[in-house]
């Protein structure tokens, strides 16, 4: 354990350095959605390969059809094992800029009126700032001992928040030099800020866009307005079919592969005390808009569900123009549990769209990105150990939850390498992650590199 | 007659010189709904003013509060009528701009397979194209003859396609100035190419964006779906709600004040040989998609609608973000036909929106104008004046028709000046006014011209 300690000591020791660094990863706008930032990706992705070969790893930056991926490899002691961390260096688009508060790429430190101190800056929590963590205690490990406890292999992309086009090809073309005894997957939340938490049940993604087409050109309401039909009526209609007034799917076959909780899972749920009323009161809600008869947690862990995230479609600028629009489109996303399918999923919503379109309209579709849900198992040695290592670091003991969002590499990790993961993040519910004024705590940060320094230790240790 | 022969001739000596003129008014982008081209809205009045003095006007540009108007006066013979000249410099917004062929302020001139030409710019038929007929008519008329067959008023409007905020103020102060034994208004449509039509009937207008917020900043999909409400759902419900299936509008008292169409004028309708087919066939439709049981003619002058102009909420760039929006709006606009009161049909749209919010969820409002429906007496001099004279320069005889869109000024010379209006218009039906590739056929430029040269003489020669 000496060794140990002076890692951890050596991270308290550096960590206005470490900051430093996430800073300058941080000032790369690497919205990976958006072909305007492909350089800006590029740039992310050699900071960090740069980074890794300085501490000493292998670092390469991979070439794919889209955004590069980072490769790093590190030896390990003889006989331990071999973990693969995986973490992304892209970011989620800015919009709406108005609403934040300093520049999303001019990374802020804020110290809030109790004391505490968050990193304000667009990926600061999702990924940056996570999987900066990791790379830390490397290095401090390294600084320290000289090595690492495992043989590691860092593994980062640049296309999680766009739908991982170039992953599957990727792990299908470096299987081999992917392959690792166990994941590390650092893009999750803590339980609360005091309590670690291993996440073991994931929820499935797709993602469509519909455009409805009516009349060729767009028209002047007056000369054709009750003749002609209303693409944004019409999409109107169509997506408020899709629930009915209990908040649950219409969609034929939606809720194929959907379970009952479980009852033990159920129990360590209600043993979380967690409550709906702060968890809505932080968003500024009060009232539950899931399906009618389930808890929260049921409707963000356990329940699948179908959102709206973007509508577009005529006139949206300033004042009013009385134009019948001749398209309109809305990005719809499905949360996906248990064993929905989702290509079955994305086909029935086709359906579902095509049989409600009336006389001289049309639905274009364009998928983005599907996902099955995820549960790893509960028994696993490298969770057990996992959460020993977390509950020596922090105040209250790590206990095992859900997410209500998707991670698909875990699923690739699992279907394509034959790889469990350990979902192991320090992100807070209140990170705004995907909004405007993205955060990561300070504790986070710091504490987030002592959790590995730990962890690693411990998985080391287990090959002892 | 010699008279109005040879300013008839002069005009079509000089159609060259007055497509130049018409030019340079079309380049300027006076696009009154967007504050960003305000000084390119008094740019057109004040072209507009200049040439009216060079022409022999007593012209000037009148401030606002929002853009100029350009009032300007010319004697007529003793005992000759007065007629006030109405119509806009303003132009429609040009967005979507990819669409346009030719850049929406560099008017082009192109020759079709037929060879007719046509002048392509944003605002060529509305309304720059049409004021200029009137403005190129009375040119001819001071060169042939050094004077106009009536006292003759022009009064020119920057604000038409924007809601009009100044004009009740101007017309109230303006009273003694503006007020004529009659209005001509040039912002309308022929019957079809060779048929000139006198428009005695249009719908009225209420416009209103609605706003739905719910939670106090965007969420993660992952992280709230299926506990937050969602205002893109709530919008999408709402709006779906406004219409029944059989294309009726649901809003309470929505259909108070609307008869049914008078046997007298429903004979004249029928008597017009409208081709349904022909009409919705031009923009790539098929089927009426108005209220069920009404003829297209009925659907689109006679019957009210609701109409959904714009839609925005969530992300809308390319790509995909899983987020839930903390707002989404919706540009609504309602067509009124009869006694419908724009007042009531507001108030009642508000309260349809409020009682369907659901908990943590509340609408903001915006009012874009409202004016009622108008109908103007089928006996006036005025009126048979003007058939008569259309009838000489066309193929065919005037016709009477009514409008589905709205020109409120026309309410407002009634209501503020006991004045009545001939609303006569050279534009087509497939003119794409508010699309992209607005277009003014030749045919109505230079006809038009013509025609307002014969109108002046017969409305002139009323008084001898």
């Amino acid at each position: 354990m000496a060794n140990l300690d002076s890692v951890l000591a050596c991270l308290d020791l550096n960590l206005d350095r470490a900051l430093g660094r996430l800073t300058e990863l941080l000032k790369i706008p690497s919205i990976s959605t958006d072909p305007a930032y492909a350089a800006d990706c590029r740039r992310a992705a050699e900071y960090l390969a740069g980074d890794l070969d300085a501490i000493g790893f292998d670092a390469s930056v991979r070439d794919t059809d889209g955004h590069p991926m980072v490769v790093a490899h590190h030896d390990g002691p003889s006989g331990a094992p071999h973990v693969l961390f995986y973490g992304h260096y892209d970011v989620q688009p800015v919009d709406p800029l108005e609403l934040w508060e300093s520049p999303p790429f001019e990374p802020t430190i804020r110290e809030m009126p109790d004391g505490t101190k968050r990193i304000v800056a667009r990926g600061s929590a999702d990924d940056k700032g996570q999987l900066m963590t990791f790379i830390e205690a490397c290095r401090a490990y390294k600084a320290e001992t000289g090595g690492l406890p495992c043989k590691v292999t860092i593994f980062l992309e640049g296309e999680e928040e766009s739908g991982s086009p170039s992953l599957n090809p990727f792990l299908d073309a470096n299987r081999a030099e992917l392959l690792a005894d166990v994941a590390l997957v650092c893009d999750t939340n803590m339980w609360d800020r005091h309590t670690p938490a291993i996440s073991t049940g994931l929820r499935g993604l797709v993602g469509e866009e519909v455009t409805i087409k009516a009349a060729s050109r767009d028209l002047h309401s007056g000369y054709f307005g009750g003749a002609a039909q209303n693409p944004i009526r019409v999409l109107a209609k169509i997506l408020a079919d899709i629930h009915d007034d209990d908040g649950r799917v219409t969609i034929p076959g939606f809720y194929d592969g959907v379970d009952e909780l479980p009852d033990d899972v159920r129990a360590i749920w209600d043993s979380l005390n967690f409550s709906e009323t702060d968890f809505l009161g932080q968003v500024g809600l009060s009232v539950p808009a899931g399906e009618k008869g389930r808890s929260v947690l049921e409707q963000v862990w356990a329940r699948p569900t179908a959102e709206f995230n973007g509508i577009s479609g005529g006139y949206t600028g300033e004042g009013f123009k009385t134009v019948i629009a001749a398209e309109a489109f809305a990005k719809v996303s499905f949360r996906l549990v248990f064993r929905q399918d989702p290509a079955r999923i994305r086909a029935a919503f086709r359906e579902f769209v095509t049989s409600r379109l009336p006389a001289d309209c049309a639905a274009e579709f364009a998928p983005h990105g599907g996902s099955p849900a995820i549960q790893l198992p509960f028994d696993s040695p490298w969770l057990e150990k996992a959460r020993g290592a977390l509950s020596e670091e922090w105040p209250n003991p790590a206990v095992m939850i859900s997410m209500g969002g998707s991670i698909p590499v875990v699923g690739e990790f699992k279907d394509r390498l034959g790889m469990e993961s350990l979902l192991i993040g320090f992100g807070c519910g209140d990170d705004r992650i995907h909004s405007p004024n993205e955060k990561y705590e300070m504790t986070s940060f710091h504490k987030g590199q002592r959790s590995w320094a730990r962890v690693l230790a411990a998985l080391g240790g287990a090959a002892g």
